[in-house]
């Protein structure tokens, strides 16, 4: 992952785009690539979603290749780590959602 | 990134929540916690949303926490490794925008 | 509709919130919005979605005024009027989507 | 308003469209539309977003007519009127966002 980020850094300062990769920008384009893979889902039923075909499958990994891109860079501009703030996050929800209470409950408990 | 997959799904087994989580069910839910960095920044300046205080830096990193989780789930839920995917597509991206004809350029050139 | 938007840009105007109004901001706002009504459909079926609850429609309603005044507001600060917009592309999708090609058929055909 | 809400449902039942229109799936379209709207403005500075040239106007028509159309239906089929539902929620704005307290403050009272 921090080698990722370094290699998005190095691309958008050879190219000067530094200029436009504010983090409102990259928030609005993060928000962008991820409607692209929603897209891909919309018209689906909860079981076609599971098993997209291998042309959807190619589109999947680019589109989502694009999310990885865009949240990776946001968060170096910001100075955040995102697998870190993930597991901070992740401990957390340990104690939000402890096992007893979330086992099989949707809606209110079965955000991650 | 691999132990956070990891993480992220024992804790998705041990609430049974593998029934809500279908790709185009965690795709929404993905979209929903972009809205909530996007909405830290959508009264901002550019400027402004260069330097966030600690407060909204805090929330901040919770947020894209959160985007990191869901991001992580959905792209496991596919079979897909989304640091990897990224990789792939910054070779594209190399190709696409060329240093040379990028430069300084936004719109049309300035995606990722 | 016209009445709405007139009524939203004097809310505006006497709270001198014109300068935080652009229409960049305001494409923000209006996917903050629409992330909240999602929020409410991302674990339901496609069967629960159908029915919501008494309070669930309330907050549903709530939300769904929001997004419909962030869409007026910004359709009339880029001079469009949102209804004859709506009505012009239906026009082009009698055209895009004949009756007897796109019966029944999602993906592809099933975009409004 | 109401007329275009009943052209709509006439093209969805001509077209046998009715069982793809689930409050869920609209919800995910509508999402997706708006981020055809973030997109024509994600790199562009606040100043550049308040004058669109002709050629993003049109394309900016036709994106809003696509927000119109899926609020629309996404409402119609939850039994919602879009308009009165923003004309209730203006008043809550109204006493909400009260002009003497609200008057040039940007974040916390700058939502509509």
């Amino acid at each position: 992952m921090k080698e990722l980020t370094k290699k998005i850094r190095a691309f958008a300062q050879n190219r000067d785009w530094d200029q436009f990769h504010s983090p409102k920008n990259l928030a609005m384009a993060l928000s962008v690539e991820v409607a692209e893979v929603v897209e891909h889902f919309q018209w689906l039923t909860q079981e076609e979603s599971q098993q997209p075909d291998a042309d959807k499958m190619n589109k999947l990994r680019e589109e989502i290749g694009d999310v990885m891109i865009y949240l990776a860079r946001l968060a170096d501009r910001l100075g955040i780590d995102p697998v870190q703030a993930a597991e901070e996050k992740m401990r957390i929800n340990e104690k939000r959602y402890p096992v007893e209470k979330a086992k099989g409950l949707a809606t209110k408990y079965t955000e991650l």
